[in-house]
């Protein structure tokens, strides 16, 4: 069960002129569920990615890498669950440039032209076959309105389909953002294993929709956390059709960029919440806020302690306010000269530590209530600067451990 | 239940001479547990130690490193266990040296002369009024012989005592070294919630003992990691009372040096080895070794990512040979110029992983075989150098989960 989160029903996701989307069951890791989803754009659609910085990256990624890097234009995506094609080598590479090849004959466009997605296990060979023998039936499924059905043939350990939709006006015309995630495990930044796929009709210049997709990441994806692992397979596509009849947005001080950033950023970021809100076991949802930081860097690193440590998370889970877990993973966050003296913690708005110790007037009964809560916000005063960082995390139940325990059985 | 540990009988620990321990049930968390430790130093002792790097280090450890820096003789240690006096601001300082004060009074030596540790919950204040009412039982206590009763008094979630004594010959003469330790939860470099007291009769000059304090713990208990949170508290001592009637080694480069470090790296290791063993909710031991790095650093880097991974270690819990998790995380390790393709991975005597994927060779069965085992050994070749690493860590299992959650109710 996720943590105060409802689906967006398939009806409230809108269409973006210029995408359309097709699932099939293909057998791929369980018989009978769909696992296998294809994405069709219209010619002239702009495409940019970020994806996972592990070294063992999964072969997909290297292929959209090589795609993207050397500016071809995208006409399609091909998304397979239930194998990661990760670890597989030179087979891997192989398998992915097949399956492309395969879309793009089955959608008379060029094989480079198709970029491969993958999530689930790693290190097994891609089941060729199966893979395949389903794609006829995912191309004959396209249609525009299948945002609904292709969130949820996205999903891994997923136990809830994370879709939603936007629209902003830009220079008078309704624009559509549309977007669709699958997260659960190894969620930690740089985007450990998940998917996000966002599309706009906006009309976007090629080096504007590349600065989007990295500011939008940096305010969503890479802000989350679940277990401090980064997976092989991490991306983030941004698509824009350019079909919605306003002026080129080619600049990045213009209000047009600004309005679709914020839509774009709005939908990454209930996509990224999403993504913790669903995470393996997970029972809370904390928020964890430094402020006061000399930079940014400096307040993720403190954020991002607080909500790595197993310590921290299996008390949240306990609805424990040990906050002298939260304190000493301050202190190894790594600030050499961080004054502890000056420091402040704060549970929701309970004042919970200062000067080095507990605060005066904290009363355990007003953390506990803090803590029982399902949403849980942290706050840390370094009070030395002038930065923030907001990082998004959830808690370590016994089920966290059951589902990786038996993730594969 | 520790992972193939049995305790050395109170018996077989060999006194040092020069070094009395006492023990006392004070009432600090628990009435009727002993709690309270007392170590009392005959004059001329010489005592190093190495501390947490935690910025919010608990207010022992600010006495400790202030009388060790200042070059203070050292006649006494004062261990609680069951409060850690840590995020306790100028109280807590006030406390320790409280502590150490009424211990000189009754040992009649300097204040200044005494250490304080302690270990337990965190932002609760010491209770100073039974603390202090326990001394007088702990001083009284005080024999030789009681290693055994002080491994015991300075548990906190530990299952086991973890004590053991070594000799060794130099010039001619018998010098004993017995040390013992506390660690369970919070374990990761460096050295965290982890007490460890070694000492020997050898005759060592000052600097030697701090040059040997820090290749100690390099060699064994900044190798280890539980849950990867480094604590407030972690503290090894040294302590060398120079009774055994050798000349005072008071160069590195000597037989002499030579073999009491290897007597006190063996006991810093089985001690190191044992908090490990003895982890929260542990099942199996494991040995993360990894070789042909550029150098050390490096080797650690890649050694503790998979020793830290949540993802591994319920992996290893559930004896599931999901080897692409160990890949995961040598590729997030941060090795920027990693070549993958040239990694080996084996398991046991297994090779997993060649080629960045599975290895021709490898039988699922193989791997489970291996993954059955309470012990452990992952090998990583990396083939770009000549360094190399051992990290020793145990896997994730619900206990570790319920252990934290209950932690303090």
């Amino acid at each position: 069960m996720p943590v105060n989160f409802t689906p967006t029903p398939p009806e409230a996701l809108k269409p973006v002129p210029g995408v359309r989307l097709g699932v099939a069951a293909a057998g791929i890791k369980k018989p009978g569920r769909r696992d296998l989803t294809v994405i069709s754009l219209e010619p002239g659609s702009r495409v940019a990615g970020g994806f996972t910085r592990n070294r063992f990256c999964a072969a997909p990624v290297t292929v959209c890498r090589e795609r993207l890097g050397e500016g071809r234009p995208i006409r399609a995506l091909v998304i397979n669950t239930g194998n990661a094609n990760a670890g597989t080598g030179a087979q891997g590479l192989a398998d992915a440039r097949r399956t492309c090849a395969e879309v793009a004959q089955l959608l008379v466009c060029p094989e480079e032209s198709v970029l491969p997605f993958s999530t689930g296990v790693i290190l097994e060979p891609l089941p060729m076959a199966r893979l395949l023998a389903g794609l006829p039936q995912a191309v004959a499924d396209l249609a525009a309105d299948r945002w609904g059905a292709a969130a949820e043939a996205i999903m891994t350990t997923d136990t809830v389909p994370k879709a939603i939709s936007r629209t902003v006006v830009i220079e008078g015309k309704p624009v559509t953002v549309t977007g669709m995630a699958k997260g659960s495990g190894m969620i930690h930044p740089n985007m450990a294993t998940m998917l996000a796929f966002i599309a706009t009709d906006a009309a976007v210049a090629q080096p504007v929709l590349e600065h989007l997709v990295r500011e939008a990441a940096d305010a969503s994806f890479n802000c989350i956390t679940v277990d401090g692992d980064t997976s092989t397979n991490d991306s983030f596509i941004l698509i824009a059709t350019g079909r919605a009849g306003h002026g080129e947005i080619d600049r990045l001080d213009g209000p047009a960029y600004a309005a679709l950033r914020e839509a774009v950023t709005e939908v990454a970021r209930f996509l990224a919440q999403a993504i913790v809100r669903d995470g393996e076991g997970a029972t809370k949802f904390m928020t964890i806020e430094v402020n006061g930081g000399k930079n940014r860097a400096e307040c993720r690193q403190v954020a991002y302690a607080i909500a790595r440590s197993p310590l921290v998370k299996t008390a949240f889970f306990a609805s424990d306010p040990n906050l002298g877990r939260i304190l000493a993973a301050i202190g190894y966050a790594g600030i050499d000269d961080l004054e502890v003296e000056r420091v402040r913690l704060y549970l929701g708005d309970v004042l919970v530590a200062e000067h080095g110790g507990r605060a005066a007037g904290y009363a355990e009964e007003d953390g506990v209530r803090v803590m029982r809560a399902p949403e849980i916000r942290v706050r840390v005063e370094l009070a030395r600067g002038e930065a923030s960082a907001t990082v998004w995390t959830c808690d370590f139940s016994y089920d966290y451990v059951r589902i990786n325990a038996e993730y594969r059985s």
